[in-house]
């Protein structure tokens, strides 16, 4: 699997980068510039496509967590922690984005400039080079809204990351990403892409709307889940990849066939990944936590309260007790809540492989279609 | 006092514009279109100045309230309460900027489209005509922080907001101002005032930072606390009447007026508001809560420190007990509190009313005239 789970996993992203990278830089190809380009491009794409910008991705992070401690140095002492907690849900957005310009062959800062330590994010980048840098953003605000307003209301349950940070600051951290993004779209004079982008930040906050002000009976519609799913993650992959596709200056179909592939692929890496949520509390030997519920609530249970509908009951009260995890795990054995969420996966996947496989070869830049195989595999790979 | 209380004095002033308007549409200029232009310019400035723009601001007000309501239909059962708690906040900025465009002679939609009650404010307002809507949206998202973050870490004392709304909504209210500015600000398409009013926004949640994250000894210095009046308060005025000096055309010198006109009115307005709020927190004999402990905490109290440091420990408990609000009140009698901050309101006032006053005249356009010389009385009268 792609999505790794932990900082260490990422580190070892990284060193395994560095191994790949020294080992193509001896190719003929290595001469065009920083990038690294193998003799046979489909040797090229690593075990784990997203390994081929860890570099980037990994420069990018630091930059931005610096930047977060710096202008909120009240998040300083738990900096390491908070990081560490959400370094599964970032990873893969903004590496899929990095991976989309370079296939597209939009320029990107040098080495250099992104290795610089004192600079914050909004000097270095502007126009298109800001897209990863807000999908990390938009990435950060989800997860710190997500845990913050999952158990707010509740009585005896506080959210780990507010008994953490302190509700107060866990308010400010989303807010000043919130302002950030707008700075940085402020910057790129691109009206187009400023209303693309804009619209991320819009779906996001609708989706956290819709998963609080729904009703119970919506809550337990796949369909409705399938919609908050798009606004709060397969909008920043669709409209992203749009708006990379306009700065690189590609046609109608291009641009829309990127955002077809951002869409599809960031269904399909969600639905995925709540099946290994769901593997996940399988093994936790009935451990309930308030996060425990939240994983359960996933299309796999969407699809089983279809056929057992006597699931709803557990559902709605969020598991409460340990028994009612364990029942609420039998109904999903005996359904095909699992195998029908693999299928949406891999219908969605394939739908992305559709989308990618229309561009056209770049032979004449190796680095770009390199990017683009590994796009392709990123698909295949959940297929 | 020119700001309104209350929705009555709020509902007044409107009866009170139209009766006005009936007056001087019987003049001359009136045949000049929507707006009622006097006879006698100087006899056109009402009492109150802003009843000038009373029409307009309420139906900014009326078609946004409607747009959060229908967007978070959670907020309906509420939504009248919830306006009416904010009031006060609103109408200054958002009507000070209505003017600014009228004296610059900036277009503005027709009062046709403005009652049109069944469309967003994203789609009749784009280019200038959103300033006053993202004031407005600033000051709601500015209240509802501010009374979520004020006691949210508190352990016995909720916010009285945070109990009406329930945390998730509040949060969520904040977010969704947020996103729809950033939406708004992408489709203004001139960058130089997106990147101008994107600093507003900026600097509303770096006040949230510095009030949270300072130290006890910063949060007790004027110096920091003028600071942050600025980042709260005083930038909305001086960047939105700067972004509309640019769209209008303006010249590097009238530019550069209009935003020390709405930099120094804003400080000046917010310290008259301290001392109100200090006024009624004398006459209301100790009827502790934490709003009335976040009132004392305005610059008449910090300038009392610096006569009576022995303040420090009740403003740094927050004033716990009803003696220690009669000791804070005491000591501020005695100190030269009230009057150095009137003196610092008058002095930035008089820095106001010396950057309208180089506004050139525009005798050729009697509105834009009349709304100058509002402009002009709104900075006497705090003097």
């Amino acid at each position: 699997m792609f999505a790794s789970d932990s900082l260490q996993s990422e580190m070892f992203g990284r060193h395994c980068a560095r191994i790949l990278k020294a080992r193509y830089c001896s190719t003929p190809w290595s001469s065009s510039g920083h990038c690294w380009v193998p003799r046979d491009i489909s040797a090229a794409v690593p075990l784990d496509p997203l390994l081929l910008v860890a570099d980037e991705y990994a420069v990018l992070a630091d930059r931005l967590q610096r930047t977060i401690v710096a202008e909120l140095p009240k998040l300083a002492p738990n900096a390491e922690l908070f990081f560490k907690m959400l370094v599964k849900e970032r990873r893969f957005q903004p590496s899929v984005l990095l991976l989309m310009e370079k296939a597209m062959d939009v320029p990107t800062p040098t080495q250099a400039s992104r290795h610089c330590a004192d600079v914050s994010p909004i000097r270095i980048f502007s126009g298109q080079q800001c897209i990863p840098e807000i999908a990390e953003m938009s990435n950060i605000y989800n997860f710190v809204r997500h845990n913050m307003l999952d158990d707010a209301d509740t009585r005896y349950q506080a959210s780990f990351l507010n008994l953490f940070l302190g509700t107060k600051l866990s308010v400010l951290v989303g807010d000043f990403l919130l302002s950030k993004i707008l700075v940085i779209l402020a910057s790129t004079k691109n009206s187009e892409v400023q209303s693309i982008l804009s619209k991320v930040v819009e779906h996001l906050v609708m989706g956290e709307a819709m998963e609080i002000t729904s009703s119970s009976e919506q809550l337990c519609s796949i369909a409705h889940y399938l919609e908050m799913v798009y606004y709060k993650k397969a909008s920043l992959l669709a409209n992203s990849c749009k708006a990379i596709a306009i700065l690189a200056g590609k046609d109608e179909e291009i641009t829309i066939m990127a955002s077809n592939y951002g869409r599809y692929l960031g269904y399909a890496y969600h639905l995925m990944d709540d099946i290994l949520d769901i593997a996940g509390i399988s093994a936790s030997s009935g451990n309930l936590s308030s996060d425990i519920a939240s994983r359960m609530f996933g299309a796999p249970m969407l699809f089983a309260i279809e056929e057992f509908p006597e699931l709803r009951r557990v559902v709605d009260c969020r598991f409460k007790n340990p028994s009612e995890l364990e029942f609420g795990l039998e109904c999903l054995r005996k359904s095909g809540g699992m195998q029908r969420t693999r299928e949406l996966a891999t219908k969605y996947a394939g739908l992305a492989l559709e989308a990618i496989e229309t561009f056209p070869r770049t032979n004449n830049n190796k680095d770009a279609e390199v990017s683009r195989q590994v796009l392709v595999e990123l698909a295949r790979k959940i297929i």
